[in-house]
Formats: structure tokens, C-alpha cells, sequence
């Protein structure tokens, strides 16, 4: 059996342990959502402050020049690039995911228009299945979307397929699909291919070079902890960059946007993508929450992260043996930086683990999701957290009457 | 001639004056700009602080929910509302006025289906230009979009027209248009009405209830201060909502966001046009910068308008005869908060102007862009604006070598 001992002796080992003092967290609970949202760590306070206090109040409206916030779309850009294992110029911030979901889908749809299928997962987040299904609508040319089991894409891949889209890691199982693989199974067809990364972005390394990926995007509000609602980024290889045509455009992608040209001619490399004014004030929240990547690295994030949910998985099999189901795979190279637990009431367990410190989320219709993320958390939480777990199993407080009928929002 | 004295008599009868302590300035500087990017107040940093410091900091995911972030779209539309002559549920906070645009565009042709022409003012904002034609491209159907000259429109006008799109205010003259009549005009040919409501927002009192707009979208960072690249809102008629569909659908407008379901479902009244998670640091200085709307009302604010704006204009016919086009109209009733003056060396003008703290903008080929913001200047800053131009030109300041070749990023 793993003692608690053993866990303070690997976080006394843990070269990250110190970044946890950047962020904002009570003592009292152990915050395993950082996969939904990830807390706030003081340089985000110091960049808004910043931005608000000196850039805005002072500067006014010359701070679009002066305090550099043009160029701050492809700068933060720049500074994801790296955790994506993308090059300076192939990323961009802006909008949100969804938005740079329909803007990367009308693209790519256009460059390969003697084809007529999108193929995406069942299992995909519902706001990709949405708005790709919209913008397929919109092709200018009859699109067919399937929705497939993702297990069966060899069978759906052929040489009508244009696009596949694909979540890299799943919201609900935790699985880690693999990019290299995959992009290269969808370019044998020749189609084109087009990652979320959502949940996996400065959550598992990432290698868009290396595995050949055309585009992606992702979120920064869960692992990259930039705040509720935090700006989205795009990847775009640099070979794809002005072919591909930004179908939602606006002035701030134009080459020349202060010279309110009647005819639109997009910006060269990402600035394209860029529609129109980002809130300034959000993206310096992510210029701030980007700064303890100075410190931690991709590899030593990921070697912790299977250190933390080896440890998850084991300490609940030897604590609870038959009481879940461990969803999420085994195999380090299919395992994101979450662990599901299947529960037939996991609304319940998640609910009394909140009332007692521990904080994780239900997802339908039976997932009890937990996000370990190496930046802030201990391996003395994850023993916490399982205690805890077996509190609330041992009593049956998950199955208290006010959990009977399962709330959806929260 | 009107004296400095005179103005500062009008300062202390003005009932909005202790309202400009509210906001951050520069003693030493004249702010004219407020027609680009409002400056920040008091409140703003307050609730930026509380959402930081507090709801995400402490309440973590958990806000969503308990600190209301989910309903601040449309909470936030409630409060912009009364200043555009809206009902509580008319108006939504989201995204970027560029995006709405899209929406709104992409919408209303669903409503028209045998109808193939949008008409717009080949003198509007550029963004809105690109977006339109793009979206247009998009309609699933052949569509002419024809940017006409808005003097133009009743004989453009007829039953092809599906939709007619204009800004209210000119960004470069300055000129109002009539929301009523244009509006009427529309109607009476079967088309729909789309109103750009950027320059208008906190500048010029607006009823869209009394004009029979069907919709309407505009920004919060001019003359509503929410800072740089603040929220856009969207306004629907609410005879309209139910029919009108959102063309870019995420997640967060679903009828049940968090049941996951494969097929989209909008959710009742303007929330359906939420596609996904807007940034709540972003609502939070908007939701700030509003506050001061509760001790100002829109006939205040436009009456306090017309006067510094017929100030202005008299003073520099006073004191500069004859060497500035006012290019601004001088009937109350077509002037929105700003006046543009003409001048061959204009960008040399506003360059010099900057040098001596008074802070205007210039758009090309020719036009000094003056906002006049009640809410926090003095008549008092009018006349020394009009001291500081009269300096500048009398000395020749505008035609100094280092402004010879005017450099378009300003």
C-alpha cells in the first residue's frame, strides 16, 4: 500500500514544486479542475494591472502602437508556439476555439473542393460537432459531416474525405489519440487535418512538426490557466500559410488595415486569421499565465503528470478495488493529464467530494473527471483527494437524497 | 468671440461635470479620442479585480455557476439595452462587433430566401465591408452585395433586397443618419434593416423600438469606455428571436449546454446567440465601465454633445476662417458626437496637435477626427483644444518634414 510518506518524498523530489507558490490556491481544498479551468498565478494580476493601469489609463488609444497591442495576436502566438512543438509565425491568438474551429474548417474545405466529406468524432465536445456542421452548411458546395466512432477511421477514410477533425484528447475518457499516427492515416488519403488540442495543450507534448499536422486549435483557459473565457490560438503550418483563406475576415488581418482599403487583401503569415480587435485586457491575463512556462518544461510537465495519475490510478485500485471504472486508458502514450472514473453515481461522488475540498466534475452520463496538472498540484494531493474518495464511498454520502436527481449545470 | 470664460460658466452649470472624476485622465492632456477607445473609470478596475481576485481566484470553476459568469452575456445586454432604446432581453454581450456582424448577416438571408441583394455604404468601417462579402459568399445561394453611396439608396432600393446594412454614425464624417426614416424606407420594400451601431452607442440617444429596427450590433470600447478590443453587443428584435438562427452555433448557445447532446438546440431568446465562452475579465470591465451610465442619461449626455460639438465648430470658424473643411453636418439631427475637419495636411495637424497634448486622429485621405465624450470632458477642454489647433496652424507646425509622409499606423 502507498503511504502518504512516499508522497511527500516525490514532491520533496519534484523539480516543479516551487511554481505552485505562483498560484492563487486555498490549503483547504485539492483542485483537480484545472482541465476546466486553471487557477490564477500572480504574473496574470501583474500583466492586467499593467495593461489597465499604465497602457490604458496613460497611453489611451496610442497604446495600440506604443504598448505594442497590434502585434499581441501573433506575439502570444509566439509564445504557445513551443509547447505545440510549432515554430514562431504558425500560431496566432484570437476569438475563441469555436470561432477559430469555423474559421479553420470553411479554410481547408476550399482547398480541396473536388472532395465532399468531413469526418469529426461522435465523441468530439458538442460546440466542434455544432459549428462544424454549420460551416459545412456553408461550403458553397454540399458537405457530407460524419460523426464517426473515431476507432473505426481507417474503414472511413478514402478519397472522397477533404477533412478530419479530431479532439486530441477526449473531454470525457481522458484518452490521448495519437497525432502522428493519425495525421498520417489521413494524409494517405489526401486529406487535410485539423486537431483540438483543447485538452491538451500544456497537458501532453506536442509535436505539430514533427507528425505533419496542416492546422489546430486550442483553448487557454484549462492547462495554460489564462482565465474563464481566455482567448483561443490557431496553428497553421507555415507551408499553408496565404493559401489558405481566413473565410471570416476583418480588418485587423488586412495588410494594410489603416488604410481602409474597400478590397480585402489579407495580412501576410498569421495576422490573416485575425478578424478584429481581441480584448486587449484578456490577452494580457495569458501574457501573464504564460510566464511560469519560463520555468517548467513541456517534458518535466508530462513526467509528472504520469507520475500523478500512475498514482491516482493506483492508489484507487488499492483503496477502492471494484468500486470504479478507470476509463481513462492505462498506456502512458494514450493517457492525457485527466483520469476518469466510471460511477453509476458519479454525480453523487463528485458532489460530496466538492462538499468535502475536492474538486472535480461530473460529465454525463457517468464520468467522474479529475485533472491533474503538474504546475500546481502535489503528489500529497492526489493521496488527500483518493482519502477523501474512500471517505465518501465508505459513508455513502454520494448517495444523499440532494444528489438524487442530477443537476446539469455544474 | 466666445471666451475661455464663457466655457468655464458653462462647466459649472454642466450636471454631468463631476462625472469626469470618474475616469482616469492626464490633466495636462486634451482627450479627444474617446471616439477610438474610451478611457478607463474607477469602476472598471474594481470589478476586473473582484472577477481576478475573488470569483476565479476563490470561487474557481465554480463561478460559472455561482457568481452568475454563465448569464453576464445577457445580463450585461439588459444594461446596454435602455441606451439604444432596447427591452430587458432584446440585447447580448459577445464576441466582437466583426462576428455579429457576421451572425446577424448570415441569419437575415435565411429570412429573405427568394431575395439576392444586400445593400451597404461603400463608406463604412472596412470590417464591415470584408465580413459582409464574405458571409454573403457563404449564403448557399448567389448573392449581390452592392456598396453603394447612401444618397443613393431609394433608387437601389427594391423587392430584390433582402437586407440593407448601415452604420449609423460615419466613422470618418461623423454625419448621424436617420435610424426612423432609413428604416421605414427598408421595410417598405420588404427588406430587412441591420444597423452598425459603433459610433452611435453612448453617443447619440437611439430607439429601435420607435424605428422598427430589426437588428442591430455595435462595440463597447468608444463611447461606452469597456477598453481596448472590449465585447461586442447584438440587439434582436424580439419578434424576430426564435426565427432568426444563429449561422456560427457553439456549445454555450444550446437550449441544454450541459447535456451534451449531438444535435443543436438553440436556447430561448438572445442566449442562442452565444456560440462559446466569451472572456469574463473582458465582461467585467465592461460591467464596470457601465456604472457610471447610472448617474448619466442619454438626453443629458446628447444634449451636453451637441453643445461642445457647436462649440467647436463655432470656434474654429472664429478663430481658424476658412482654413478647415467642417466636414461634420451642422443640422443637430445628422450630427453624431464627434466633427471631422478637412484639411489637405491633416495628418500633419493631428501629429502636431498630439505633440502639444491634444489628442485627436486622423483618417485618411484628409480628415482631423475630433470626439466630443460628455461624460468626462470639459467645455473648458474644447476651447484650449481649439487654442492648441490655433497654435499649431499659425506657427505651421502641421507641415513639419517629419509628417511629409504620413505614416499609416496611428
Amino acid at each position: 500500500m502507498i503511504t502518504r510518506e512516499e508522497c511527500e518524498a516525490l514532491d520533496a523530489g519534484d523539480e516543479l514544486a516551487a511554481i505552485r507558490d505562483e498560484f492563487t490556491l486555498d490549503d483547504r481544498e485539492i483542485y483537480l479542475d484545472g482541465n476546466s479551468l486553471g487557477p490564477v498565478s500572480s504574473s496574470v494580476k501583474a500583466r492586467v494591472d499593467e495593461v489597465i493601469e499604465d497602457q490604458w489609463a496613460r497611453g489611451l488609444v496610442r497604446s495600440w502602437g506604443d504598448a505594442g497591442w497590434m502585434a499581441q495576436p501573433t506575439r502570444l502566438g509566439d509564445r504557445i508556439a513551443p509547447l505545440i512543438g510549432a515554430r514562431a509565425g504558425e500560431v496566432v491568438v484570437a476569438d475563441t476555439l469555436t470561432f477559430l474551429i469555423a474559421k479553420l474548417v470553411g479554410a481547408a474545405l476550399e482547398l480541396r473542393p473536388d472532395r465532399h466529406v468531413v469526418l469529426t468524432d461522435v465523441a468530439n465536445f458538442h460546440s466542434d460537432l455544432y459549428i462544424i456542421e454549420a460551416i459545412c452548411a456553408r461550403a458553397g458546395r454540399p458537405i457530407t459531416l460524419r460523426a464517426i466512432d473515431r476507432d473505426n477511421l481507417d474503414d472511413e477514410l478514402n478519397e472522397d474525405v477533404a477533412l478530419v477533425e479530431l479532439t486530441q484528447v477526449d473531454f470525457r475518457t481522458g484518452e490521448a489519440l495519437d497525432l502522428k499516427g493519425i495525421t498520417k492515416k489521413v494524409h494517405d488519403v489526401g486529406a487535410l487535418m485539423l486537431w483540438d488540442f483543447a485538452h491538451s495543450t500544456g497537458a501532453v507534448p506536442l509535436d505539430v512538426e514533427g507528425a505533419d499536422v496542416d492546422f489546430a486549435a486550442g483553448c487557454t483557459y484549462k492547462y495554460l490557466n489564462a482565465g474563464p473565457g481566455g482567448p483561443g490560438f490557431m496553428y497553421v503550418r507555415e507551408v499553408w500559410q496565404g493559401v489558405l483563406k481566413n473565410p471570416l475576415p476583418g480588418w485587423l488581418g488586412h495588410a494594410r488595415p489603416f488604410d481602409f482599403e474597400l478590397e480585402y487583401e489579407p495580412a501576410p503569415g498569421m495576422q490573416a486569421f485575425v478578424t478584429s480587435s481581441p480584448s486587449i485586457i484578456a490577452l494580457a491575463a495569458l501574457d501573464g499565465a504564460l510566464d511560469v512556462w519560463n520555468r517548467a518544461s513541456m517534458d518535466q510537465v508530462r513526467a509528472k503528470s504520469l507520475a500523478m495519475t500512475d498514482l491516482f490510478i493506483q492508489l484507487v485500485e488499492e483503496r477502492l478495488p471494484n468500486v470504479f471504472e478507470i476509463v481513462t486508458p492505462r498506456e502512458h502514450d494514450r493517457r492525457g493529464s485527466q483520469v476518469a472514473l466510471g460511477h453509476p453515481d458519479g454525480y453523487g461522488v463528485i458532489q460530496a467530494l466538492i462538499e468535502r475540498g475536492v474538486i472535480g466534475d461530473f460529465r454525463a452520463p457517468d464520468i467522474c473527471r479529475f485533472g491533474f496538472t503538474p504546475l500546481y498540484l502535489r503528489f500529497v494531493d492526489v493521496y488527500d483527494a483518493v482519502e477523501r474518495i474512500v471517505e465518501v464511498i465508505s459513508t455513502g454520502a454520494h448517495l444523499d437524497q440532494r444528489f438524487a436527481e442530477r443537476n446539469p449545470v455544474t
